[in-house]
């Protein structure tokens, strides 16, 4: 009992003798520091029935322990019954200001704003064009809209990321984004280094160590995807440092809905996403998840710990 | 000869004894008053990639003749880039007003319009809903741009109809739709009798002599279905009788993503539609039509002869 109490204030001390930067995010979630936490995180739900079908099959049977959900996607509705029927699978909000498929779009929530939409009413396909069209004012609108549509549906979201990185890309979009997921108490995927890093963007005079950062994100590009994607996922896992890692996946089938969509776009098309669904819903993954020591996780436990 | 020229003064003078409005519309068209003229219409070209698909299937290997296009559907661009592309099919628009799936859907091309979408943000799933809800002025702006959004594109469009039958089924929006074909020289949807007729609504001091009316439309109700489409369809073509009959059907595959869009709701669903798909692309239907002396038609046929 001496020991215990001595110990309780040694932690109390230190408490406070210690900045709360020092603590690994492994530590502030209550986890020893040498822990390799990892999110398997699914983008892009809403966007096709083949990828809610997919990535939901992959949260139940498979390792994918988190996902995302495009609100102005015409599936949306059929990943939003879901979400509010399984209050504890973990969705967040994959906020979208583009529209990227030939042959299939969508158009923003906020109507006919200049800024976001081409001459054809949709989205835009590329980053870029929104970059050179849309003011701060309109997309914080267009956001605003899709938050709160979420939330009238009934979506109890547990994370923001952005659709094709767009919102990190920009000082003041980037700056946007993180202030909504302190206003609503969710974290926001910011990492210092990585494919969706904000490293070209100086954030130190606005962040605060309240805000929750990834150690690493990892994300197959187009070269693992020809050399095999069980190839680069397996060194990733057999190679992941302790602390706050994530993979950025896409599940979804190879089947004629998601053909027809990814048409002419191999680069993350139908192929690529039922490889990963492959990956993730494979005894081997599970198998090295196990023999690495790898602990999985939720963005809802990052947020009902550190933000709540 | 002497009787050549006979026969040819008779003709003559009968173009101006009969008034014009006593030619049948077959007789208008150029053909014998005994001819059974018939459009095989496929509607809801635009609401998914097996819609899509499977109509134009329908239409190089089957004998759907004609089609109609949902401007405001997630699907739209694809179709929209075929019908420039194949500048001889003939493409109508299937002007919408409504989104009844129930995991999948869209809003209108207004924005946001509170008499034309639900809370939501979609369009209403019904049509009493629309009756309800939108005013002319609304209607009439929706429709304008669903117009403009297809000339935008490119498509030739041949002819209007509504999705639902939302805009036969009320006097002001039918007399709006009525406008819009004549201000657009294409002949609209339009029957004295039959589940598409305007006898709900009283167009007598409306319609004049030049708009388009088909003697009759047959469409198979759920009873149809049940008992078997093939059945159905043979018993109308071997009755057909002469004058301009339409077939309205829903050319898709039963695949996964036209089940998951129809899910809970199999009348219209995606079985249904590939048994129309099947009937109309069967040998045995050409070989109905060729028995019973029945003459395909295009509503392009219809709209160069009588309209322009």
């Amino acid at each position: 009992m001496k020991n215990l109490i001595l110990i309780l204030l040694n932690l109390f001390v230190c408490s406070f003798l210690l900045p709360a930067q020092t603590l690994t995010v492994q530590e502030k979630l209550g986890y020893p520091k040498d822990t390799k936490l990892l999110i398997i995180h699914a983008d892009d739900l809403g966007v096709a029935h083949s990828e809610n079908e997919a990535t939901i099959n992959a949260m139940l049977n498979g390792v994918v322990s988190s996902a995302s959900i495009m609100v102005p996607t015409p599936w949306f509705s059929e990943i939003a019954s879901y979400a509010v029927a399984h209050p504890k699978a973990d969705f967040g909000l994959h906020l979208t200001l583009t529209s990227e498929w030939k042959n299939y779009k969508w158009g923003s929530l906020s109507g006919e704003v200049p800024g976001l939409n081409n001459k054809e009413g949709f989205l835009y396909s590329s980053v870029d064009s929104v970059y050179m069209s849309a003011t701060i004012g309109e997309v914080e609108k267009e956001l605003r809209k899709q938050i709160e549509k979420a939330k009238q549906f009934g979506i109890d979201f547990t994370h923001f990321d952005s659709h094709m990185a767009t919102l990190f890309g920009r000082q003041d979009y980037l700056k946007l984004l993180i202030q909504l997921g302190r206003e609503f108490k969710v974290p926001v995927l910011l990492a210092r280094t990585g494919p969706r890093s904000v490293f070209n963007v100086n954030l130190d005079s606005f962040v605060t160590n309240n805000d929750v950062f990834v150690d690493a994100i990892y994300t197959a590009n187009p070269d693992n995807f020809k050399n095999g994607m069980e190839s680069y996922y397996t060194g990733v896992l057999n190679s992941l440092k302790a602390g706050l890692n994530i993979f950025i996946i896409h599940t979804a089938f190879d089947d004629k809905e998601m053909q027809a969509i990814t048409v002419d776009h191999p680069d993350w098309g139908a192929a690529w996403r039922q490889a990963d669904y492959n990956f993730f819903t494979s005894k081997s993954c599970q198998k090295l998840l196990k023999d690495q020591n790898i602990h999985l996780i939720t963005w809802r436990e990052v947020r009902d710990k550190l933000l709540r």
